[in-house]
């Protein structure tokens, strides 16, 4: 099923600089990986905000759970999870 | 460029039922003819409300609300629109 | 896997008493029913307010979306849904 | 009677990784215990965040407190709770 | 136990005004047998607004909303309950 | 007259633990001081919250203040006042 | 002791337009003969709303409800009230 | 000096249809007009709302609320008014 | 013109006590000065918070934020301004 | 198109005053540089607060974003984006 995830991060003003670079490159590769395999369907940025909106398509809530908690930006991320349903008027699901 | 589109809808109870079908039906119509079109890229339910969350591909904010306001059930839907950039983790926008 | 669904009544003050009635006992009548077959575990009333806290066990945010929308006072209710996942320290994941 | 509590951690990002790694296991310790002796009936993550709901049942508000105030991560928890009634349409009060 | 409650009331301004009186002399009376019975401790009107903060002395949730949905004006009001606890700095809990 | 208040305290994580708990002894000692003195009516500690509900008995807002900034733990806490009248369905308000 | 006091009115715009301007008229007369007497000191337009913030001058919170509730806008007005204190910089203040 | 305005509009849904286009009508013409004169400087639709962002150009919080209390959808109009002042990054304000 | 002004001052609590000492005193000397000089009229303090209400009388937005910025509390305030207007029921503006 | 854009900015009180001092030049410095540009078309400070209402010509929201994070402020701001469209009653939208 898919799920409206928002995520907003804060990283602090006095991270290490290279710790804080090492961190967005896992996060980077992480995401990357994510999408290759399927589930990390869509991956957009807020237009001015250190932030995004994505759509997962897990099976379970433990599956996005285990996969969200994993990020390696987690720890320093506001995230909020929005389960979706099928449109009755999205083009894909009429018959 | 990308909108995301959060519509929430509040149809008053003493609407004359037919009213409400014939609306509901219009608007259904011209989703399904602004997703052929290709200017309204992903329509979602959130699950429990009645209320979606959509991803639209404008030129511009006019044209965006021109849309929007042409929806048939535009009088009684509370709309918040945000606007979206490319994120550098998006696996589509890799080189 | 797991929904926390929050529900909120808000009856028209102005609506036929009959059909007030009718519509809380056909409420009642389908929350057992979906209580028997096991995918709405729980039902709590917040004390004080015309407000549940419940938990459904559905297979996806769809059949969620399809429970939740029939029911009889689904029109005048405003639902909040949280997805839920396996606590590390839940009792009953220990191995 | 029931109480319904939400659990919010936040956890200092300079805290000493051991100190924090004792605090998470004296936390999961207590949750056990306290799930074994009957009062914290339900414990569930919410799918996103480092956050739980849980419901315990509990005598009193004195007894309530004493039980949260306990929790080795309390001192880093926003809690929110919830006082719980019988449903009316609950399938376990039906007589 | 104690448990703190706001109540905010709304009666709609086209409210026969002899059924509004009537609502009104009913809580009233309601309250005032609630307080000698003991169970409602204290009652304050809010300044400058039709709401009051209450203190009620109950043994369960189930009791507190069985109480508070019996008042003639809960289909108007809209209601907050807090649980309270001992403080430990109460004068009254000092041995 | 009197006065509504919602105090909540946040002493920060990294405070010295002798200085932590004088400042909790003199507070208590200063709560107890007031509360004798028949100006502190109501002191309750909220269920799972580092927070109290008070009532206070002062003949003025500059008394108020006064007492409230005098507390040893004033610069730790977010304090709200609400003015509280008698309610015409307080019972001990009947003449 | 001294009040701040927003109000804000919302009159039904299908209220009897006779009624309407005798109610406004009312107010004035009202408003104008307690800012003779002395308690109600300030009285200021909030620019663009229906709304204004004033400043009264009480013996108590009893007094205030008195005042307010008796303002034949008061049922139409939504009330919030904030118990001022002499600031420590005021220069009438000082010595 | 100049005011940002954020005004949000309401029109009931059983404002008759006649009555409606009128109002607008004269409120465009009433924008023009004042547009003309050089007080109202900006005037911006925000996408998918019924509301706009208005920058205007006055002598007085007096001259403002005299003008928007003139607009013929004020009764209709949520009004938000923020003063501003010359930012000294102002490409215009650089001598 | 008259601007109504909220300022909540939130200073850290590891600030030298000199430095917050000498900052207060500044404080204090210079609201006495802008009150002598006629455009501070009025400086109440919120009963219980370190805050106060302001009504600054001012020719512009940008005179004003001069004021405000210059204050020595300034980088440690949350400041919100709301412009007034003179009330049709002001008792000093009637003819 | 055009674009709303609130950004209120919180440097840290332990930001070297140095440091402090580099970046609020090079960030008058870009703002200049983008107002001369043609795509920063107004910029003013909020009268009281640290923070600025601007409005942006961009293409697209990925070269808004793009403009937006390269500020020198960016990781010290929080800032709220708005797409704007054409207000039907825009003087110079007239034919």
């Amino acid at each position: 099923m898919l799920f409206h995830v928002h995520m907003e991060v804060a990283l602090p003003h006095d991270l290490d600089p290279e710790r804080r670079a090492a961190l967005i490159a896992e996060e980077k590769s992480r995401a990357l990986e994510l999408q290759r395999s399927g589930v990390w369907l869509h991956l957009w940025r807020i237009v001015g905000e250190y932030a995004n909106i994505s759509v997962f398509d897990m099976d379970s809530g433990d599956d996005l759970h285990a996969v969200l908690s994993s990020l390696p930006l987690f720890p320093y991320m506001k995230i909020d999870v929005t389960p979706l349903a099928t449109h009755p008027s999205d083009l894909r699901a009429q018959a």
